[in-house]
């Protein structure tokens, strides 16, 4: 199932798998927390925000989700986590910390889902969370006696983000945080355009490690693409055409490029074992036109 | 011990010392997961695979091996793995996607040692292990109960290889999971050539994080190489000639590339302090001939 | 509190909050486990570690503080350490491996402060957590039944320091692995300079992510610029002068570099949103002049 949620003018996806299929027993304990951050992995900071969700609640399982956001990327960190939290076991608290207003009066919150739970600056990076579940209940964080005192103005990841993901995960209610809020920050997000009958534009979001190009292009968008075995179509992107529609990496030969749909449901342009991106020179923001020939 | 793998042409150690001493007490729980992939890590993938796996067992140990292979370098994963795989406990389930065929007809296997458990493609990143160990089962993956669904066509890590990995550290045999099959891919690896009486030709197979250049020489190709206290012996490489041979990395002088056996059990071209690959301009695949002076 | 540390010219705080509030209950299991080495994440050093420790002790928690050491750099590893260990639990115990002298005659320790264990090699890497501790035991370790065997001359990190971490987060007592020793390595630091009564003379220690330039000028340096609101300093660093003193990254604007105090109590040159060090040319060793205006 797709949902379409027209606040951002993007279409988001549901079609990933549960990762909790019925028959799967989840234990209440231990919890999971999750961190997706710009923070890279030359310095210590993600260590060390692991050893205060440690100190706090040993029992912890962490996962580093991502920590090459690029710098200040809210964008880019508001797709990552929306592309991975559902991965993980319920009541698993994903903190997420790509903050340029660290130190700022941006305010932090926690967000409640049904099944999850967020830490984060307010600034937008839950964005896509939103638009993909039925309801978020967002608080100010303001009960600072669980943050490490003093407060530094530069690194709220170790002092305040990380104690209250260790504090939640040993079970303090998010209500116990603060007040909750309503007016917190959304980000606007890039959308695809209908040009005419049979015509798009849409651009790419992402660019993976394999040099695919990830666009904003998804079954709502353009149903038969997705839904024919063959689709008529022609993509244009970077001065090329791309024609030919694949169902898997291995589909490819090893001249063209092709289209493929990802794994989190939007259209990539890919090329079988080299690097799109660089075979196009393009990358995040170049325009992709899409031609439906019904 | 060493053992001699005709079927590869090449050597295997078993000089690497059991990180299992009979004074430590396992505990059958909990199990450990370990991740071996070329998906690097500035993608959400990995993480998202360790929240399949802790969704499914929460109280699985995950272990990241190393996720910079090179893109679909199946060689470099096959010898990844078969360095790595005896350090963990009995029972750990080693996970390797490195999978240019994904999406393909290649089918997804599990493999069973005496120690250990695999799940990988059948693509032959197996083949090293297989050799060094005296026996290993295969199975054909096909209980698609296991699998999210629906199952992508381009990311079987996630769909197929973590929740296969999460059910067998959960306790699942490796027999529910398909049939036995003996058809299963091998891979041909650089085999060392006995050019004359007292010369060899071998190969680089990896440059470490330092510059060392770990060669494909071991102690059953160049038995007096590695028993000598001060072997005689020119080793050719790059248009340089070595001729020293040192126990370790310390005792080399700083103008000077000399000879090591390194932790693996292969023969090394080293310098001290700084990086014989940049000083050679050498890499993986560069001949390395032996003249051995007895 | 800031200490001053004569022997090594240098001041270490001790702002950082406590990760251990009062009213934290830590548990006495499982251990934490952590590392800190210039081994990088290419190569399957780091995770066949994890898996020697778990080997012997599967209950252990491992953190990974930082890989991307510069390799041989133990200035930059004590640094390291030292910023981070005081946010893990109690009793954790950081094992480092910066080990230029691996396979030679310099000796693997075992150190104990008050409340943590360190496992490294006998170079300095330990020395600015002994100026920032009342005390520190440190032992020569000998016991090489806790090693695994046959020990390799180049890998200690598996081989040694690995295993006596796992035994030690099984509870092994530090008295079992060898005898006290005070002859062990210390380390020269960077020390500020008092030029003249209002001027100092630091340099950078450190350039992180976000290009922001750690210098070593602390509070007890200089401190006027520390206390004060709007301190009155000119900042001299590559050729451009810095008066502009903020309180976090977000109140600089785009145009200035300014100066900031980080979150380790060091004062920062920084940039908003852009590298400090990229505009500056600057890194590690430059030198920064310091004129208080008082």
């Amino acid at each position: 199932m797709l949902i379409r949620c027209r606040k951002y003018g993007i279409s988001f996806d549901s079609l990933t798998p549960s990762a909790h299929p019925t028959s799967v027993q989840i234990m209440a304990e231990p919890r999971v927390v999750t961190f997706t951050t710009d923070f890279g992995l030359q310095d210590p900071f993600v260590g060390i925000m692991h050893g205060v969700v440690l100190s706090i609640h040993p029992e912890t399982r962490i996962v580093d989700i991502c920590h090459a956001i690029p710098s200040f990327d809210l964008l880019d960190a508001a797709w990552t986590i929306a592309q991975s939290y559902r991965f993980f076991p319920p009541r698993s608290v994903h903190v997420i910390v790509v903050d340029p207003g660290v130190g700022s009066a941006r305010r932090p919150i926690v967000a409640e889902t049904d099944d999850y739970i967020f830490v984060a600056p307010d600034n937008g990076v839950l964005s896509l969370i939103e638009a993909r579940e039925p309801s978020m209940t967002v608080r100010h964080i303001i009960a600072d006696r669980y943050f490490l005192q003093p407060v530094s103005q530069t690194f709220h990841g170790r002092d305040i983000f990380s104690p209250v993901a260790g504090w939640l995960s040993k079970g303090v209610a998010p209500s116990e945080f603060g007040p909750e809020i309503s007016d917190y920050a959304r980000l606007p997000f890039p959308s695809v355009e209908h040009v005419a009958a049979n015509s798009l534009r849409g651009m790419v979001l992402k660019v993976d490690k394999f040099g695919n190009l990830i666009t904003n292009l998804s079954e709502l968008d353009a149903p038969s693409l997705f839904a024919a075995a063959q689709p008529k179509v022609r993509l244009l992107i970077a001065g090329q055409t791309v024609t030919h529609v694949c169902r898997s990496y291995a589909e490819g030969n090893d001249e063209e490029l092709f289209a493929i749909v990802g794994s989190s449901g939007y259209l990539e342009i890919a090329a079988r074992r080299t690097s799109a991106a660089e075979r196009l020179q393009a990358g995040v923001g170049t325009p992709v036109g899409v031609i439906l020939q019904l």
